[in-house]
């Protein structure tokens, strides 16, 4: 089961190159802090993005999409409905879908939905150590989006939790984590300015989502979509003047980045 | 009634020079992934944006507002509430308002009060071919955002819509139609980069609010919106090295785009 | 009580130190259209944005964040529930608090919130002269966010508001005014693009939330925010082309400006 590092490069360049000539139809389901930038990430990225927020809407909408994020960031009442109701239509009809705990641990509104959404097995679930080991059931989170954890504090967690729901986790960090419970990839690409911008990680699980629609195999399609977005960052930090034109310069980093630019660049053990 | 190319464009220029000078107040219910963005593009033509989306204060605003825009993009409960107070509000105040039916057609609360508002009849509709020929009634509209229909496909439905609604249909596209049922206008000006942003189409909307308020002859002043905001989209397009680029050249761009510049390169046939 | 402008400059150097070495954890309750902005604002300054607005989670939060933010600018029901939270929670831990009445006066929900939140004695009042004088009850407010009154309007307002809550005014406008009823600073520092993007107002709030977390001596801290968000503004102005590029260089000028060029540029009276 397990891949070469060159197979995995390969395989991320591929899965690039499908969205980009897919065009996935991404339906995000958001906090409202980041949704303009997450929007802007997947349409950089030539996907589709649909922020169908609302009950009676979102779980028609999850039917349909190519791929699907459930983001924790603000999760007002409609929010949640539309979650429960997009989440029960992405398992039905096989959609893809990203659970992003944001902040759990400590709040308990998000805390049990995560819980409650866990359960329903997410495809992959993205968040920094603390969120990942709130959602394992074994730690008491963070402190709102800053991780006081280490990504290698969240190691037996990313497992226990692979086991548990099936699926792909990736932890985020310095160095970035990302397991299906056999497989292991650490991915050191990336750039600090990421966590000077708000909406760094949370876009990233979109684009995970647009990710997971052009292959069968999570754990490749989850370093593809982490590989290219943390490339992009490395590119746009050597230009950038501080975050505001870093933010600005991803963007565009994101949009025309090609294949031998990533492979050269490409940090994944 | 119809005005030769030139005609319209002087009146464009005329109506950017009012919307200049006037600081139009622009009443905006519109989606929570444009909202920034819509706000700054008002700004950068100065007029002055107010989001103002709750019941018992969406309805008083609207009789004092220069214009009102009604965007369907993330219509959550409240905000459909408000919305039906201040299409109200500004029929009775006759302060003129655009309906922008984001991505209706098989998404079914959006698409049943998109119908009920175009009733109300809308000074403008804004809206992508699909998105024209479900508000008319003849199609199943497209997907998500994206138009599954090209715009002379919705040719047909934009004049049924213009004579139901007795106001004016814009219908966006690589050349945009706009028509008051009576005269018709395909604007050539434009950058496909408008549609790697997003609020690309949608601030759009609140532009030709903006611009409604300068002059009666929606028409016209539909045209010089669309106009302006397409030459600004140009500009900024010549120098941007991707979409994030882009979206900064765009404010900048309309912000200080000249009448000399606009007439040389609009596009009105 | 009184200190020399000298002084205060001194206080607001160190202020400026001591966020950015604390990245103090701020709390914000602010509208849809410029959360993006506000926590980039923040995220820039090294302090870390948590929009944590939803009714049972809000109230434990306030009690753990280093500073609350409670801007009235898009009040829906749930946030209305969650201020109130909120409120009571950092009154109880004495986490401080800003309070920005948006655009009160007119619009009847948020003009009888903030009147109820006023009687909660906010530590920090920021407004615009039409706002501090609806807030302090003797006037009707201004045009969505655009003030009808000037700043020197505000002044007896501030005063009064100052003794009644206890706590410290800024007032916005060209020159900014800020007072505790017994201290009076004058800041001249700033740029006209600051309210030609959205969130130029609203972002400063975050701010003195930020740097009311770092000193007892309010007065004090909210000097020193409008300083270095002012300087930032004048820094960015003088490169930018227009608002885009106004919005992203502000950010980078947050985020870099140093002690030697704010003392060199600030303009405190």
């Amino acid at each position: 089961m397990t891949r070469t590092p060159e197979k995995l490069l390969e395989s991320s360049l591929n899965a690039l190159e499908a969205v980009r000539s897919n065009a996935p139809l991404v339906h995000c389901i958001t906090n409202n802090v980041v949704t303009n930038f997450t929007a802007n990430a997947l349409l950089a990225l030539r996907a589709s993005p649909a922020m169908v927020d609302i009950p009676e809407e979102a779980g028609l909408f999850a039917q349909v999409a190519s791929g699907l994020l459930i983001n924790l960031g603000t999760p007002h009442e409609e929010q949640r409905l539309a979650m429960r109701e997009a989440v029960t239509a992405a398992s039905w009809a096989a959609t893809p879908w990203v659970l992003d705990p944001v902040a759990i641990g400590a709040l308990p509104v998000r805390t049990a939905l995560a819980l409650e959404l866990r359960d329903a097995r997410p495809t992959i679930v993205r968040g920094n150590a603390s969120e990942i080991i709130a959602l394992a059931g074994a730690g008491a989170g963070g402190r709102g989006t800053v991780a006081a954890d280490d990504v290698d504090a969240a190691f037996d967690a990313a497992l226990s939790l692979a086991s548990s729901t099936g699926g792909v986790i990736a932890v985020s960090g310095p160095v970035d984590l990302v397991t299906d419970g056999e497989r292991i990839a650490r991915l050191a690409n990336g750039s600090t300015l990421l966590t000077r911008i708000t909406g760094g990680g949370c876009a990233l699980g979109a684009v995970m989502a647009a990710f997971a629609s052009v292959d069968e195999d999570r754990f490749v399609t989850t370093v593809a979509a982490v590989t290219v977005y943390c490339v992009a960052a490395e590119i746009a930090a050597e230009t950038a003047s501080g975050p505001g034109s870093f933010a600005v310069s991803f963007l565009d980093a994101l949009a025309t980045v090609d294949a031998d630019t990533i492979a050269k660049r490409a940090v994944i053990r």
